[in-house]
């Protein structure tokens, strides 16, 4: 058993507000911190959708526990009471390096010396900011998937001064909110999830720049002969195309070829996947 | 509807017999062709045990359909019986250059002008054995997966000398015997499934040379992120670790470095995946 017993999470926005609501839900008092009285109220209303989702799609959410998951969580705009007996502050602040700089700084201020500070930035990797923590040996990465009690992984990765005691400590806290931890053993942008997503999505991608199939046809592929749920261009959809071009517009000859084909036949329609009822695919009206 | 009535398999190995019972299991009348009285009986024995399998995992299969599948099928080990009729060949012999030589040459005497002839090979292109066929326009490529039941996709690929119409036809015969067929339109090394799961299973191996995570995680990831059924060292378990041997080290330096790996550690010790009961898992004994 870890020796984290008070969770704080900084930033109520998708990933945040799960992330508390999975903690406080796995029985840990959660302090949930936002930037002001507006984020605080769209925080609480999120907390009260994340508890009837719960109920739907959790096993056993529905006996009271779901409901008692809110009474685990206090929501606060002050930082300094947020993290004044914090064992951990998970930080799901906007990805914005200087965002990210002003709230470690703060953070290295007001935290008592035993708070453990993990990032759960999926864009920049803990060696960008440990510099900002002031506690290089007590900061890590700890990064969630969207959807948290269906995709339950948290893939813990440290930096070269990341005490090795901590890691194990935030493996354990991982398994105890729920999560399967997942130990990255040097830094990767990307983590593992991206580290494999990216090149089976870009795989696709040449597929369709080079003609050899439709989209469809590629997709149906994956899904029967693997038995995955998603092929590539659900996942595309799924994802967003905007994300998709941006992350394409930056790699080989290929895929910028295909950066190019998404902005021509999608993007500049309008079609940014399942965002917005059209991609690859056509979605039924929400 | 295809004008496809009569079907001739050639290879009664573990795919070709796949395929001759499902089209069988179709309503097709099919002929299945081995070189000898040994491989014809070795053929009537995997027909029996597919009866069996389909029974146990095909819906509607128990029903008498899966024992009237048998009573479509005949066998043969001459040649110019097994393709006098055929609409179509479906060819699925060794995977050698010269024995698909010595038997396109054959069929191209024996069979009648109308028939199509299909290659099942994996690791060939339908350009590197057309010009033994004697009627370009009515070869191609259609390819079948492993568990044929469970996995049906029928991934059709022609030569830029393939008649569009017999491209059709094929597609429509693939339907017929319950594949979801899928039109390769330009030829493919790998053709789709292999072209997506070469760059997924690379990018996993060079996680695990570079240190980054251990296979169990990496799977972990995959799995609970993506909701896919297997990650991707249990996919190289599946396929066998002597293909991951021979595939990674014709690849690039991180690929090499792999292959030695597994090398190594596994092939070495006689530990070649789900097959021997080891590899990157432990498997129970059959």
């Amino acid at each position: 058993m870890s020796d984290i017993r008070t969770v704080t999470v900084l930033g109520t926005g998708v990933l945040g507000s799960q992330i508390a609501y999975q903690a406080a839900y796995s029985g840990f008092a959660v302090t949930a911190y936002d930037i002001n009285d507006a984020a605080i109220e769209a925080a609480a209303k999120r907390f009260a959708g994340l508890a009837e989702t719960y109920k739907a799609e959790v096993a056993g959410a529905a006996d009271e526990k779901a409901d008692a998951a809110l009474r685990n969580l206090t929501l606060t705009s002050t930082l300094a009471d947020a993290v004044a007996d914090a064992d951990i502050v998970i930080e799901a602040v906007p990805e914005n390096l200087e965002i990210k700089r002003d709230t470690y700084a703060k953070l290295a201020e007001l935290a008592p010396a035993k708070t453990i500070f993990a990032t759960n930035s999926s864009t920049l990797l803990p060696s960008d900011m440990v510099g900002f923590t002031g506690r290089p040996e007590r900061f890590l990465a700890m990064h969630f998937a969207n959807r948290i009690w269906v995709h339950n992984i948290a893939e813990v990765m440290g930096t070269p001064a990341t005490d090795p005691a901590v890691v194990q400590t935030v493996l354990e806290f991982g398994a105890e909110i729920g999560m399967v931890p997942v130990e990255i053993k040097k830094e990767k942008a990307g983590y593992l999830l991206n580290s494999l997503l990216v090149p089976f999505l870009s795989a696709a991608g040449e597929l369709l720049v080079d003609g050899i199939a439709e989209p469809v046809d590629i997709d149906n592929t994956w899904r029967i002969s693997t038995g995955a749920p998603m092929g590539p261009f659900q996942i595309y959809d799924m994802v967003g195309l905007t994300t998709a071009y941006n992350v394409s517009a930056n790699g080989g000859p290929k895929q910028r070829e295909f950066a190019a084909l998404i902005k021509e036949r999608y993007i500049d329609q309008g079609k940014l996947g399942m965002s917005t009822g059209e991609g690859f695919y056509t979605y039924p009206a929400k």
